[in-house]
């Protein structure tokens, strides 16, 4: 059984309308003056999510990176966060001050702050869970589910630089909060590429019933081969689709290519140079 | 260095205001129509925080029951949940329908749903984290820090119960949701007993900058030394101050006892049959 039969078998029939078949990057639920937040949780675990031994400030980067754009993914500025951490023996005060102080920076930057959360000491890896909250004017969230047959298919940034494990982007993924709220009166739809792109494309297309066809030679990638690029994971660039006539306000979003269409069908077909689809041996990582 | 002063140290500069610093059961933010969320997050790891082998419904009722108990402390009502859960090899098909049934079950007698999460497989221990939210209208969430010199101080159930780790009221919390509305207009402070009574009472003493004394013979306890039960966590009652006048609409609640009343000075005090203090080995169950 996989990660996605397991959520539509065991976990759908248990989530409430706010978490929108628990196929968005967050749910969304009321809050105060016309607002609604936005609301994800992700976990990450030493040598499953990142390296063992990474420096104490990459990680606070990393950790509230990858939560940090699922809030981009659906257009609404940073908020709030929670943090539960499960600390082991290689954790010193001198890594929990660099640590810490690099959650500081972070806070900074991205005009959130610490609400609460849990922290306890075991024998096994390094976790950590982050649940991070945005905020969105009520009903201006972009969603997965919104994209229209004759979009166009639209990504930010360049694919595949996170693949090598050094980089600073993976190291420090940069979500795309800026973009994300430009996106809000412009995009149909939109997710972060945390999977990869194939992969996450595909969610779009599941969500929206529909078909999404991308020009291999229009992505912009990493010196890599195509199909790592587009399958390796960790970008946290934003993909998103708009109908053709927002082309100039896309324009003017700056790093931003346009990649593909939507059409009537179902899933994502890549094409290469002849126009003939390529074959992927896999569409991108699975947690499970 | 402790989990206190890590948290004061560390964690407290990071804090917004909304996380009432980081000395309650939940943070507080604003909700619509005039409500606000408390929100919460508790991690909890095989062999630290349950048994090893603990049975996947039993094991539901645990997590869930110890976020809702702080719900309950904060007098709100449960309203949405997230999950993030790292399972491991010894988790199967079986077991994740056993686990879910019983969320499932959970969701209906506390009227909450999920909202996101993460699941991820790792070859670790068990572990998960629960972040969840409840409802309270503005202003009306009970505090630690709210108790008065000339207050008196009540428990809810019998204390110590839970020190078998073969009992029901260990393996599956019952999180005190109805006393914690009940007492929106009533306490002037609440705290739910998870690290142990003298512990948690601590916390009430040190957020009210108060003393705090206890009558040991008042203490309702189980079939336990009198240290044993006021230290051993795990009970989930509420222990909450009020004026005394208040002891009228108290007596309506239930079974609930007086024990103790609260001072100028700071720390708790356990007095004996002698009205002699109690001196105590260790307060209460610390994570770090």
């Amino acid at each position: 059984m996989n990660e996605f039969d397991f959520i539509a078998t065991y976990l759908k029939p248990l989530a409430g309308k706010e978490a929108l078949g628990l196929k968005d990057d967050a749910a969304i639920i009321p809050a105060a003056n016309g607002m609604e937040y936005v609301i994800t949780k992700d976990a990450l675990i030493e040598g499953v999510h990142f390296l063992p031994n990474t420096n104490p400030a990459d990680l606070a980067y990393k950790i509230m990176g990858v939560n940090l754009s699922d809030i981009a993914a659906m257009g609404a500025t940073p908020r709030y966060y929670l943090c539960a951490a499960c600390l082991n023996d290689a954790v010193d005060e001198k890594w929990l001050a660099a640590f810490t102080a690099a959650l500081g920076e972070i806070q900074k930057k991205y005009g959130i702050v610490l609400l609460g959360g849990d922290t306890t000491r075991h024998k096994g890896a390094l976790t950590f869970s982050i649940t991070m909250m945005g905020e969105v004017p009520a009903g201006k969230a972009l969603l997965r589910s919104g994209a229209q047959v004759g979009d166009e298919v639209w990504i930010s940034g360049i694919i595949g630089e996170a693949a090598d494990f050094t980089s600073a982007r993976y190291l420090r993924p940069e979500p795309r909060i800026a973009l994300g709220l430009a996106l809000r009166d412009i995009a149909s739809a939109a997710v972060d590429i945390s999977d990869g792109l194939v992969a996450d494309i595909g969610h779009i297309a599941a969500a929206s019933n529909a078909k999404i066809t991308l020009q291999a030679e229009a992505i912009p990638i990493a010196k890599l081969p195509l199909e790592k690029a587009i399958t390796a994971g960790d970008d946290y660039e934003l993909a998103f689709t708009a109908a053709p006539d927002k082309v100039e306000a896309i324009a003017k979003l700056g790093f931003v290519t346009r990649i593909g269409r939507v059409s009537a069908g179902a899933g994502v077909e890549v094409l290469g140079a002849n126009n003939q689809p390529i074959t992927l041996a896999k569409k991108g990582y699975t947690h499970f």
